[in-house]
């Protein structure tokens, strides 16, 4: 392996992934580790120029150039000022983060948000590849959306552009992180569905939930949202409904979503999509049946197709002169 | 007056505004005709072509070039194709606009809906000038708005962006002109605020309502938005408690759309703006409470500026030539 290199990193809340990825996303050697959030933003950010240093190291080994590093994090960001505005994942608020570790590794080094390099990783490599306006929505904990617009990500007035999480789809719904009431998060994140199948066990559900949350409970674990797309795609009845509700809300602000931008496809990706078409099947027929007339019959909802490695190909793809690179 | 000019329509339902426009959006004649709507849109696009022929021979006289024609019309249009696609005002379906038109004046024509003309007036001339991102708003017999992200107007992948007169904002709320119920323009454009006016009367409301029903009815016109929002402005306090409704109505929008699109700013115009602050400020109140925290404190809405005029200055800026003229 020659050529030219990123160092992609995506910080999350629980791990550090880091990779070597090339000009077509292909990963060339990958790093995973505990993020040490108890250690304070020193301690993550340290952790990271380490990790760099070795991927940095191997990319000599295999006499490969390392153009620079791309991160991604989760939160609130302003990636022109290289800051992490606010991540209630890591409790950071207000931290420097691009110029510690540009000084440690003496690399060029571009950031911004988890959810935006998702949409950068779909764009430069997935389904959004040469499309002029898309919508890149992921359903994981949080639930959060980019928008490219004429070929490039845009990004706001107030780099807060693509909040689908808070758009309100249940007057007086369940209570939000946020503060309010019936937000998208609230009813369709991952953190909803386990929500919903709690309460659906405690009402006495049959099936197959009350089987999982057992073994889960026995090795440490709770009934949450992976569990329960696993009984759904293991075909059991209310586990398929809980998704079908939480794709039914999705389905709403798609709608409203549409009504207002217009993008010629909604990608979905992030943890929850991997259920595919038992969400996004309820969230076509929602989006119909919500949208304009003229608008609702050409709203497209596709899956994303690059993954869990979403993030990190996009904080690649911020790398000055990866996608020009010559190869 | 010498140098450049654009001749400039704006063709409505019930009249067709003309002018000649300069670069610094100066309206240097102006032209009112009926739209002759019952002769279709033979008979609508002769008259339009007749209109600017005259405005043609005038800038002869004052020795000014005429670079070419802007239209701005109502409804659903292909502007690349040069169509209106649907036109519910005009009772069109698919007609050819701008091939007759050039054919019969044989010079440069183009054309956009007369939201997103409006948009553009407002961004060359008016409260947009010189940003990189916002919205503005129509208020009228319908709502709708244009869209101008990095500096350039937004038309969507089908060219529908900008439907806020159909969000959602009212579940199971009055029924719709789209079939639906709820909608924004069924609670908030002028239509709803004449509906809500005759509500009040026919529940009996005092105040200036009854006298100004009285006035109009024996004129032989009906309690309109105009009239409601005179006797706002006069003071009256069932009038003000309907516009209010209205504005707060419109600031559950644009909350939804402040966390999706994050403009720098919303420009509110159209006929019901007229009312200004009393329906501004209810806005702006509902828009704080409705939006995600964070992006809540940063919404403003501001008043158009251009005014009546706005529409027919977009549909100027749209002439090649005439923006970038030597003057």
């Amino acid at each position: 392996m020659s050529g030219r290199l990123a160092i992609a990193v995506d910080l999350g809340g629980t791990n550090i992934h880091a990779a070597l990825v090339d000009r077509d996303g292909r990963i060339v050697a990958a790093d995973k580790q505990r993020t040490p959030v108890a250690g304070g933003p020193d301690a993550v950010l340290g952790r990271i120029a380490s990790i760099a240093d070795h991927l940095r190291a191997h990319a000599r080994e295999i006499g490969a150039e390392v153009l620079g590093v791309g991160l991604g994090i989760p939160g609130l960001v302003d990636a022109p000022a290289g800051r992490s505005v606010f991540s209630p994942n890591l409790f950071w608020r207000d931290v420097p983060v691009l110029e510690p570790i540009a000084a440690a590794l003496r690399l060029p080094v571009r950031m911004d948000n988890d959810v935006r390099c998702a949409t950068l990783g779909e764009f430069h490599f997935g389904a959004g590849r040469g499309l002029e306006n898309f919508v890149c929505i992921t359903l994981g904990t949080g639930i959060g959306s980019g928008i490219v617009v004429g070929g490039r990500l845009y990004r706001g007035s107030h780099q807060s552009a693509g909040e689908i999480g808070h758009v309100r789809v249940v007057p007086d719904g369940p209570p939000c992180n946020c503060g309010r009431t019936g937000c998208l998060e609230a009813v369709a994140s991952a953190t909803a569905v386990a929500r919903m199948a709690g309460d659906r066990l405690a009402a006495g559900a049959g099936g197959l939930l009350p089987e999982y949350a057992a073994a889960g409970a026995s090795s440490g674990s709770a009934l949450d949202a992976a569990l329960v797309a696993r009984a759904a795609l293991a075909g059991d009845a209310v586990a398929r409904e809980i998704l079908a509700e939480a794709g039914t809300y999705l389905g709403m602000a798609i709608a409203t979503y549409a009504d207002l931008v217009d993008p010629s496809v909604f990608i979905v990706g992030g943890g929850l999509s991997l259920a595919g078409e038992l969400v996004l099947e309820p969230a076509r027929r929602a989006s119909a049946r919500h949208a304009m007339p003229g608008i609702a019959e050409r709203i497209r909802i596709a899956p994303a197709v690059t993954g869990d490695s979403a993030g990190m190909l996009g904080a690649a793809a911020l790398v000055p002169g990866l996608l020009e690179a010559a190869g």
